[in-house]
């Protein structure tokens, strides 16, 4: 059974509500620099971004994983999953509740923002979100980053508040402060999040 | 064992002679439309790339198989390969002699040219590589694309006239001059090509 | 009286039609290598996209310069302009009919391709425009790599063949053929295009 | 006399002990929303930009004005300036000691970051800058974002906190710690920032 043809189709099924969920690095096997700092602190959100994804996946909302490469230049995420679980305690129960799944879509990026140097905006443009969800870690690196630069370039964004993680609670204070002052970016919880209500349409 | 930490060590290997090898686009289930018109063509230069390909191993000549996402914009490269083979009996022949190995990199591409929404030019640079081998599928629009965009990124570029295809030899000979008239791009065979002499340097 | 304030307004005008007509490199001093061998196909292709700009701007189809920096890296396009016509006989020339006039939009291009490293993606969004008319030289360089690289990004592109140039007339015929052949982009001429009947509508 | 050659020399001159100096958004009509509160702070760093400017002139360290586009998309910098002056009373004084001169260079950005979109990293590879003073306004948008991504572009970057400003001194206050915290980006005095030594060496 072939898989799709190259060009044409760019699309899967489009984003319900225009809607998109990115996971940010919460597949790691947290052996960078001060990762003990920050593992607990995404142990303690991971089960929430699940949660969130759960819903989102059953609204339609298509699920982004936007990961670090590890420095490997390879495009390989299966690998860094299985890696992370099988030489990390930390990945693995972190994978409890937010392993990848089939239908999950994801980006490798090889530096603190998910939009440079990846095909993520394109992505997005063919998933035809404009409405993004951002979740994941550090709270003040790549979430903030991310966030300023996806709005930008014109999305609307929220940072659910209790979906991203930082060494401390203060400095996911400050980089939530910043995205709401600077960038106009709403940060609420997950619970008061509304995702679309319509279901996902049959695979166009 | 953990995999590298995430940020410091951007380079595995410096490129040897600056040089890296890029394999485009030849790993593919060949399902797209008028792939039949290309596959005996990319058949046959299969195993030229393949003897390239050793040849930069032994020289310490990073390779990058540079491929088409096909429109399933998931980070799994390995998965592209597997399916190569399995459904193609075209994949399958190509890949007795270019399958990806474990140090060969990999980068997918959303459309035609090898940088456009890739993590490619940052590779290359973390690669200190400003010299590409380009080779692969098609003579016209992916190879041209990318050569033309590595030469106006201010990197050397050379096509090894025998391990590019396309449709027809006439459309492969059209885009070699194109290449050299426009761009002067190199398009030399690949025996004719020279490789650094010294080896790789032990990984740092 | 202010300008436009800085960040909400991004649009001035919807482009007509969802169309916008490219000049590419025509403002020049013509003094850079071999500029004499291309100067008098300038020269003769200027009346024509003259003609042709004049038809875009009565159909409120924007006109947008795209123009080499020369080395410069300075944003004066006025400056460009007037250096192009004091210094040289055929700048002053292809001026005469083609000369910017304050309702165009410029954008400066450090290399080939009028994307990279410029606004002109974002441009084009802003004016809600999807349609390219590309014109302007080299034929076989800039003229190839922007509409290769606008089709890429999904814009709809037409070379109208009697507004391009090159060193010789093959040169020409040969990409426009490449453009046809590799990335079936429309060449016809000018006088066969269809604009929008409709006039600009009110500025927003 | 005529300009630049197109291509071949895009260097006018390698950038003193490798280090540039960026001058965000100074130049303005300050008629954008929440202008006037922006506007004292910014002309009270004004003098102290135009000192530092001075310095750097005297040590070859070129001077880049990075600056909104107005929402204009014109490549027309000079008349930036003449508007900024002719129409705002801040803007004429902030112009006093600030004024682009024949030897600076400009960047127009469409949006927030220097980068996106435009031509600065290309002309700082040319320069052979890899060391960035950034300057400006305001310290938690357009500073806060250019000097994240220069840093995550592999730029040493310093923000000297005396020359960038916000609506508050807290915002500012906030900012410098976010870019000391989140991406080790040095914020000293200008007063203490160590310029190259050498001079300007003769063109080459």
């Amino acid at each position: 059974m072939p898989v799709k043809p190259a060009r044409a189709p760019l699309a899967d099924r489009r984003a319900s509500g225009g809607m998109a969920l990115l996971v940010v690095d919460m597949i790691s096997a947290w052996d960078f620099p001060d990762a003990d700092k920050l593992a607990s602190a995404a142990i303690a959100i991971a089960p929430r971004i699940g949660a969130l994804k759960q819903r989102c996946l059953r609204a339609g909302v298509p699920v982004i994983y936007v990961n670090d490469n590890r420095g490997r230049w390879r495009s390989e995420f299966s690998e860094l999953v299985r890696l992370s679980i099988a030489e990390s305690e930390t990945g693995a129960r972190i994978a409890q509740g937010l392993r990848p799944q089939g239908d999950d879509y994801s980006v490798l990026k090889p530096k603190h923002s998910a939009f440079y140097a990846t095909p993520l905006d394109l992505l997005l443009r063919h998933l035809r979100a404009s409405r993004l969800l951002i979740s994941g870690v550090a709270s003040d690196q790549c979430i903030v980053m991310s966030a300023a630069e996806a709005k930008m370039r014109d999305y609307e964004v929220v940072v659910p508040s209790d979906c991203v993680a930082d060494q401390t609670r203060a400095r996911t204070s400050r980089a939530l402060r910043h995205l709401r002052e600077a960038h106009g970016i709403e940060t609420t919880t997950s619970a008061q999040l509304r995702l679309p209500a319509r279901p996902r349409a049959s695979a166009k």
